[in-house]
């Protein structure tokens, strides 16, 4: 027997209706190109989304089809996000970041056929557009006076082709499962991945966002995503931010300049914002040197990759700013895990609730997390037990765009990522699988050997990989970037590991280097540096 | 095209597995009749829930097959609710206040095959059950030795209906839109209609209340809902709880006692408590004469009838406790709207900030609202056009249930509330509209009425009904109950409107009586003073 509720339909079209009707008067602010402090509200982004929709069907846009983006975090990327996806496009956010290679396979992959690029972006565009045939469009992220001259056929401003259009649009009745938009996963092994999520998919995850021990925001939060919406959708922000009313500020190009963010988080009354924790050490660092401060924030949102210990106590008892530790990843529209007390975290002592603060945090309901050994045995919570993570929800992802078969292990997905959970659902990354290092059949965590390297004081950035070794099978090795002007010797900084792990763990060597390599999405990149330091 | 997320139905049985997994440990308080303090955690709950589908199996339960539920706010209540739903039958909670009369009509319309009762309504059931000829059981919601002679057949205590079943059971995967649980609406004319939730509407019902601006629970809160499970599943709160791992705090048959209340409150430390004004009124009451302190409760979330002014006020100004409004009813499981700040509302004046706060507050997303007028024309949000209101979203119900007709009205429920809607979203309700008074052909809002009276400080309570008038058609009369030891006559009473609504607007007489009558639900009955006043 069926309940007897309303059939209604979990849409980013509802989703948008919901906004314009409550929160249209809520701000946006985006630093762009063109405008240092750009200022409009949800109900004028939704006008012109209507516009742009219009657009959109006057060239020709029919459902299903993909539109690709090359931008960063403004009001216009913004209305690409609501104006396709709800019209019954696919909007492919592309990370610019990207070698010119991948965004050749990515873009022609996807089959996307406008492509939307931030002015700043041209460059890379006219280099590469000969490489995307399918493309039929190409439209730069700004007004008509702004556009330049360029070798990019049919090239027009935003702008020029919303004007003029109709601000209403008979947004259609969609199913729940429509596809929404999608994202590629910069593996670093294969081609990358498409990712395809749903509108039904996007309205469960944004909900999630917005309980309390998540991110929680409130209609009077003011909040600043540095993550870039071109990164599993911004992790969900420029959704769950409206639907509560919350104000926007999008730092546009400007996401990596710490000055500009520290002097935005100011000027806007940013209480909120996320990001990886490269930007967040940037920013520790700017602030030392600057002797700035952060007048209104009050929760910084971690994830992408581990919080370092030393950045979480920098925080918060040189700032007074809270870090809250969050896990996900692209095929789960991110969101994983998110890091919040329980009622027994206040009888911890000051070491153990820093460890625990320190884990990956727990699943909101919508995300379910398992860990299984090398059989696919299901392992312990207990704390202990470590094993490869796997997850299943309405927001994770079964199966990649034109892929044959099912991305699922059992109806399970495989993370990729080593951990523990205990009986409260904190769970711990330990490593990567491909990560990890085996030395005399046990097994060694990188992430932990690089979470102590970067306590020492004088380390910038540290990374650990697998040594090849005759009689243990593999040994760490240790690769540091010191902090400039700081100085430390191999000695000095193995001998720093003592008392801190175990005695076999403590890598046998250290390799410095002026810098290290990163991937597209800002992680140091253990593939080149196997190549650099191993080969 | 479809996204190509995983398909994974949204249903009360994956809730379990998550809050089983990762807020097991969490504590479940309950006064019942066998102890005053009876604790469980949500893990233990779940293992009897088990136990308890095992026993209902054994008794024949099928997929669809009503459970009946006669009882308080405690443990094996909620086992109830979640071991019926999970298995595939629908928990049918029923509200032990109704009139005999209502209580046949409704267990035998529902078709209820089983009926759990709490030991204090045995009496009722003993009277009761020659009407029910469909109920094949009836177990008593106590231990085996509590079990006492009884006419009524084949009853038998829970704790021996479970004893010794497995605690596994192999919990159906459901399709999410599968009815869960159903709860009759006591309508004041005509008989009782049975609204019938389904998996789907539980669970969306359950993220939109996790929101911070609507309930927003934490894992490290303590929450008490004085408001009973059989009124529209407590809120929402024996789903929204567990969720995120708060501490559940259960009053039993206490929770009209404002004695009994205080002090679980102060014990337990509940920071968080949700009720109807009625039960806040006594509350007050009961502080203000025995001197004594909520040393917890930082917020009460009120809902079921207006939030009078003077109550909010003396909650945060003489106890420091912020008062939250919501409104909802049974046909929206029940959550409609809850009362939070946006960012406008720091620029409000004290007064204007009140009136804000006074209003039912602003729709979550999944509740979209719009007022039409006489003739279904959709009005202005511009909180001043005042319409009828009605909503649609996927917890509102479509249909009652055996009902060969829609709920509906072109897609929208009507709620039977006039109101208006600011630009906002804040939603006032003006008043039912069939209590509306058409005076001279405008009309007048009872409830605004009723307002102004509780605030004179001899008023217990106030009432406002219409009054048939040669010439006005009608006019408002003022009913009145006292408070014990304070005086006041109806030339006060009346001198009291003055300044405070329009002139035409104030009440014309006023009776006083001993005692108002009350709906099963708490509200009081202007049916019942109709008969009583006008006739």
């Amino acid at each position: 027997m069926n309940g007897l509720m309303m059939d209604y339909p979990l849409t980013v079209t509802s989703l948008m209706r919901h906004v314009n009707a409550q929160h249209g008067a809520s701000e946006v602010y985006s630093l762009t190109v063109e405008n240092p402090a750009h200022r409009t509200r949800y109900a004028e982004i939704f006008r012109r989304c209507a516009q742009l929709a219009n657009a959109l069907r006057r060239l020709g846009l029919k459902p299903g089809d993909r539109v690709a983006t090359l931008a960063w975090n403004d009001y216009r990327h913004m209305e690409l996000y609501y104006g396709v996806s709800c019209m019954g496009g696919v909007l492919h956010t592309v990370n610019p970041r990207l070698f010119p290679e991948q965004l050749r396979y990515i873009i022609n992959h996807a089959g996307d056929r406008y492509l939307f690029a931030d002015p700043l972006l041209l460059p890379l565009l006219e280099k590469l557009h000969p490489a995307f045939p399918a493309v039929e469009r190409y439209v730069l992220l700004c007004g008509k006076g702004a556009l330049p001259e360029s070798s990019v056929p049919s090239l027009i401003s935003y702008e020029e082709l919303i004007e003029g259009e109709d601000d209403n649009y008979d947004w259609p009745e969609l199913d729940e499962n429509t596809a929404s938009s999608m994202c590629y996963t910069s593996g670093t092994t294969g081609n990358p991945k498409g990712v395809l999520y749903s509108h039904r998919s996007t309205v469960l995850h944004t909900y999630a966002s917005g309980l309390s021990d998540i991110i929680g925001l409130k209609s009077t939060d003011i909040v600043l995503p540095v993550v870039p919406m071109f990164h599993a959708n911004a992790w969900g922000v420029v959704y769950c931010a409206p639907m509560v009313g919350s104000k926007l500020v999008l730092p546009g190009p400007k996401a990596g300049d710490p000055e500009a963010l520290v002097a935005m988080m100011n000027a806007e009354r940013v209480n909120t914002a996320l990001g990886v924790p490269t930007v967040w050490m940037g920013l520790l660092s700017y602030l030392d040197a600057s002797g700035q401060r952060l007048e209104t924030v009050s929760k910084l949102v971690v994830g992408g990759a581990a919080c370092p210990r030393s950045m979480m106590e920098d925080f918060e008892t040189r700032h007074g700013i809270e870090v809250c530790h969050a896990w996900g990843m692209t095929e789960m529209s991110p969101l994983g895990s998110v890091n919040a007390p329980t009622a027994g975290s206040a009888d911890l002592d000051a070491g153990a609730l820093l460890a625990q603060r320190l884990t990956q945090g727990r699943a909101p309901y919508g995300v379910e997390m398992r860990l299984v050994d090398d059989n696919g045995e299901a392992l312990p919570r207990d704390g202990k037990a470590v094993g490869r993570l796997q997850v299943r929800g309405p927001w994770v992802a079964s199966r990649y765009y034109r892929a044959e078969e099912s991305a699922l292990d059992n109806g399970w997905f495989d993370t990729g990522d080593v951990a523990s959970i205990d009986s409260n659902g904190f769970m711990n990354i330990t490593d990567r699988t491909k990560d990890l290092i085996k030395s005399g059949g046990e097994w060694i965590s990188s992430i932990e050997l690089e979470d102590v390297a970067m306590s020492h004081p004088a380390v910038g950035e540290a990374a650990v990989i697998a040594m090849p070794h005759e009689k243990w099978a593999e040994r760490p090795l240790l690769i540091v970037r010191l902090k400039d002007g700081a100085a430390a010797d191999a000695d000095e900084l193995i001998a720093w590991f003592e008392g801190k792990v175990a005695k076999w763990w403590i890598p046998d060597a250290v390799r410095f280097a002026n810098e290290l390599p990163h991937t597209a999405t800002g992680k140091v990149s253990k593939l080149k540096l196997r190549e650099q330091f191993i080969a």
